[in-house]
């Protein structure tokens, strides 16, 4: 087996993923586990790591950049924030230190923003990535996940951002409330699509709209994969609805898989430009660029 | 012990309350438990209703009338909608076949409204009492809960109402969501109303308003409280923006108990003209009315 000249990582709440890479940024191996920050005490992590990766160690010392929410307060080190506006992916990384003495592990910082107060983790390295890629970028990008990002970028610089917790409340709400009575895993195109206009129609009506798929499926007997798209609709919505300020009239780029893809779509609609890149691809670039970054080496 | 003429039973999803009726209208004795209807299966409740009140029966006929969740699918014996507009309290009653013949139990029905789709259970009765006690009424009730309700009253009427899933929002954020973490028990009045103005001004930003919160967490050192009480006043915030047709110019009655008062008195600023009456009260007068209805005596 070829020795990687070094090891990216990315670290988030539900799954750790890394990729041996070569020292001229080539992908040499992808592996990945559910041994996400979420599942793990701070002291698990190294072990964790090990697990997925030890077996692509030398004898010498390998480099690892990790990004992500094993840098959050009870991960693997706590990793601090820059905050915007800010060039991500640079800033002062942290160095953790580790029993086994050949890994030299430096985890990423993430952006904060004093006002409104709001962080990220993770999603700075996929922002660098995007920057990497489109290095004249003055626009938005969108990062669809559990707590959505919007954020604002020009000459090279994040110089603000928003976070909408558009994935966790639709998780809340199918998983726990009242609605996930009468919940299926089926999927309404149209349901999503009539939730999204009226969420985005009428924010302030989110709260009524939400118990009236409780009593639709009360009183008449909602299509399968309606109530769960139309939530997720509403939801997004009113993402759209609070995140006008940033898609209204300017370019966005999106940042997600083909899921998030699917969701977004309406946004080629309201926004005047829209472009989709794959997250994954994004957050190796950034990586890339951050271990050159690190390493004072350049692409 | 002076028999009871009838027994008057609020059955709602956390309590059950059990009210032992002179023949006139007069309380002889109030008992209530926590065997709330989230708690029983359908087979449960004659022995649960028998455990509180069994001693209160003597060896003929009562009748007890019962109002709220019990009547709900799941329930002791499902009991039906009456679409508004409707006289609340009013409508076909089902009665409850019963192992214990000398029970004679009815639960009434609660409200229903095909456009938008919404339904209620036990505040129907409520409102009844609130009639019962302001005839003339031509305005709104308010009924704050885990699920509240506005209603618009006229001609002795529930002509349309909506449900705002306030409570239930604030109970899965405060439990369940990343918010959760950082959250005490205090409570800072000052954050609540900030809250409540920044949830009412901007309706749109509330997915992102949450968020704030975590991020204040990590960034500030927010006083005790503070979290708590500013998503408690986001959450009514974003109520109040939904119900504004409501309560804008007009007449409003809050029923709530002490905690709602201290709630919706904001409300006094924003509505011409706002009352408080207290649910008990009003539930009691409610079921009432019904067993006069039922019995087809008069107060």
């Amino acid at each position: 087996m070829t020795l990687p000249g070094w090891i990216a990582v990315d670290w988030g709440t539900s799954n750790l993923r890394v990729w041996a890479m070569t020292s001229g940024g080539e992908v040499l191996i992808e592996r990945s586990s559910d041994k996400g920050m979420g599942t793990l005490e701070p002291d698990q992590f190294e072990a964790a790591f090990m697990d997925l990766a030890g077996d692509l160690l030398g004898t010498g010392r390998m480099t690892v950049v990790v990004c992500g929410m094993a840098g959050a307060r009870g991960g693997w080190c706590e990793a601090g924030y820059v905050a915007v506006p800010a060039v991500p992916g640079r800033g002062a990384a942290t160095r953790v230190v580790t029993r086994d003495p050949r890994l030299d592990v430096t985890i990423l910082p993430g952006l904060s923003q004093a006002d409104p107060p709001d962080v990220m983790r993770g999603e700075e390295t996929q922002i660098a990535g995007v920057l990497a890629q489109f290095p004249e970028i003055d626009g938005v990008i969108c990062l669809p996940g559990t707590h959505t990002k919007w954020v604002r970028v020009a000459d090279g610089r994040v110089r603000t951002f928003r976070t909408f917790m558009t994935g966790e409340l639709f998780a809340l709400l199918s998983r726990h409330s009242i609605l996930r009575q009468g919940m299926d895993d089926d999927w309404s195109a149209e349901a999503f699509a009539g939730g999204l206009t009226d969420g985005l129609a009428d924010p302030a009506g989110l709260s009524a709209a939400l118990f009236g798929l409780r009593a639709r499926g009360l009183l008449q007997a909602p299509h399968a994969g309606e109530t769960r798209a139309r939530l997720s609709g509403l939801l997004l919505g009113l993402e759209l609805a609070g995140a006008r300020p940033f898609w209204d009239g300017g370019k966005v780029i999106v940042v997600g898989d083909t899921r998030a893809l699917d969701l977004y779509v309406k946004l080629s609609d309201l926004a005047a430009e829209i472009h989709f890149v794959a997250a994954r691809e994004m957050t190796l670039r950034g990586l890339i660029s951050a271990h050159t970054e690190l390493t004072g080496g350049s692409e």
